[in-house]
């Protein structure tokens, strides 16, 4: 068996720890038996473990008690239509717009009320994040939106946007879990699990419990309330048992590495280190504002198409797997989530010193 | 490993054929060098994975070509909101109320538009199939609405209700592949996968191409459309990928296997057996009307709650997991899903044989 070094967005490498002891309990969990696939929502066996999952986020995520956790399905684009259907109490939301994703959020949110895009990155290909000072908070918006880490364009927030008190949403997708977060600056933080945690399927909901509330909007599905799921501790109907057992070992793991501060440092250095190349690379280079670079989420170009394709190509015959970038930026993307580990990088960077020397005259 | 008789009525047992598939390619995908879990729902790879799903379902199920199949998110509970939200063009729909999940389907429909209960079962604990004789069908109805076998309850519908020309929709949760189904007669039929097929956290909806449209109810969320997932092949947003894998190999494994008549076969041989034993056993009885007995899901009681108690918790002891009845009914229930085998039943049916021996006079 050869792993390859997967640098796919999402659905995305995961650690292999993780990986070899779901295949090791995959016909019987922990004496019970059976797989975690086969177990009844409602049984002790599971109950553990969708509670220990909670718990270990929690911790992880240092979530004041009065957040709950939610693991529900439909991933973030389920979430673009939930988030106007419980909180949009006026009808009217402040969007900033900073790729596809949140002009997803935006268009599903139009259905409901009315949204201000309060900034925008659109005129530069999304490669930087917009000036947040002084941005048009809506008097009457009922929240304030964004997309923390973009993962096609390789962007993120250093800082947060001063919502003038209004309630700060957040999309952190593809960088929940990459480092620390002060969870008490936001009223809801939604992320797929599929980037930075665990198999597609699940959509991970932090919101604080004041914004749980009965008042949605008319003809919201029971499915949408975050109040039904709050309710029922995530186990309404028949959750997704697997993603979430599956999620639950990355938190465990996570939490034995050392936290997020740890992932926090590892990140950066990976990060690092393939920014500083391309930084003095004279064949790559980066595609994004310097001072608003993910951790996660890194694309480059050499500016000829036909070179990146090469690249591409070859970089996947040497075992790089999912390195071509978002057709809307070209080029190629490596996404560096918290299972990537340093030798991926590492091998990366010499893979492209050598593709370098080899392309240039 | 000890692996246990599992009774669980979903999520429930799966063939141990496909579970020691997926543990053995759960580092390394046939040569992908990465777990299913960690593809991009874009590549070649998983392209492939829900194709042969779609395609060896559609085999399975003799579905015609002007049928979609589409693998969603967020199991029944999902389609009790988006089958009106996409259906209801007159905002009326007539529903036959036979359980718990009739019930919940109803009053998720009635958020919507005018639900008529055009028959019910409910006066006897939902222990039967109400007479399908000549029912007062609404000349606007939408369409009309069955719960195709009642999973808490044990009953099923061994024939459909004529609904002059209305469309049938009905929810094959929980015997969907169990038997071979006429899809001609319905319009929509949905399952979730979790009890006869795979993992929870996918659900399965076949829809006829003229219910496809974008004629939706206001405010119906984009994810709740039925076209945009028909439009996209499934992969709209990112799917349940793992889960879609494990419903493609247990499709394989049916198919392998002979099909679903021979599934039919295996499945009427089981619960004969356990309803054979049953009406001549003194101690233990059926709750439900002979004619309207599942073939997935059977229940049964002693008269004496603390003897089920006893007799549940015995079982549990013995390696016959989940074999306790829903609150609703009570006692006990066997659900006998296509990965039940033969010994299962037979197993339990000779411990109940003993347990009946030791508690009767």
């Amino acid at each position: 068996m050869t792993r390859v070094y997967n640098f796919s967005a999402g659905p995305a490498i995961l650690p292999e720890e993780v990986l070899k002891e779901a295949a090791e309990e995959m016909l019987d969990y922990q004496g019970a038996g059976m797989s975690v696939m086969e177990m009844s929502h409602r049984s002790a066996a599971f109950k553990q473990i969708i509670e220990d999952a909670e718990k270990d986020l929690r911790e992880l995520m240092n979530i004041p008690d009065n957040y709950k956790v939610l693991f529900l399905q439909g991933g973030g684009s389920q979430q673009f239509a939930m988030i106007p259907m419980n909180l949009m109490k006026n009808r009217v939301a402040d969007y900033i717009n900073t790729g596809q994703w949140s002009k997803k959020a935006i268009a599903e949110a139009k259905i409901y009320g009315k949204v201000n895009v309060i900034a925008s990155s659109e005129d530069k290909t999304f490669s930087y994040i917009p000036d947040l000072n002084n941005l048009p908070i809506s008097d009457d918006a009922d929240y304030v939106y964004i997309c923390h880490n973009n993962t096609i364009y390789g962007t993120t927030y250093h800082d947060l946007p001063d919502t003038q008190g209004k309630i700060l949403v957040a999309d952190m997708s593809s960088d929940i879990l990459s480092q620390p977060v002060d969870v008490t600056k936001y009223g809801l933080i939604f992320a797929g699990v599929q980037k930075n945690i665990g198999p597609a399927g699940v959509v991970i909901v932090i919101i604080r419990e004041d914004l749980i509330t009965d008042d949605v909007l008319p003809g919201t599905p029971t499915m949408f309330k975050y109040k039904i799921h709050a309710d029922n501790n995530s186990l309404y109907n028949t959750p997704p048992c697997y993603g979430i057992y599956i999620c639950g070992k990355v938190f465990k793991l996570v939490k034995e590495m050392g936290g997020l501060t740890e992932m926090q440092k590892r990140n950066e250095k990976k990060a690092a280190l393939l920014y500083n190349y391309l930084d003095n690379s004279k064949l790559f280079k980066g595609t994004v504002a310097k001072k608003d670079r993910s951790l996660m989420n890194i694309p480059f170009v050499t500016g000829d198409d036909e070179l990146d394709a090469k690249f591409v190509k070859e970089a996947k015959a040497a075992g790089f797997e999912n390195i071509k970038g978002h057709r809307t930026v070209g080029g190629m993307r490596a996404s560096l989530y918290n299972a990537m580990p340093l030798a991926g990088v590492e091998a990366l960077i010499k893979f492209m010193t050598l593709f370098e020397a080899e392309n240039t005259k």
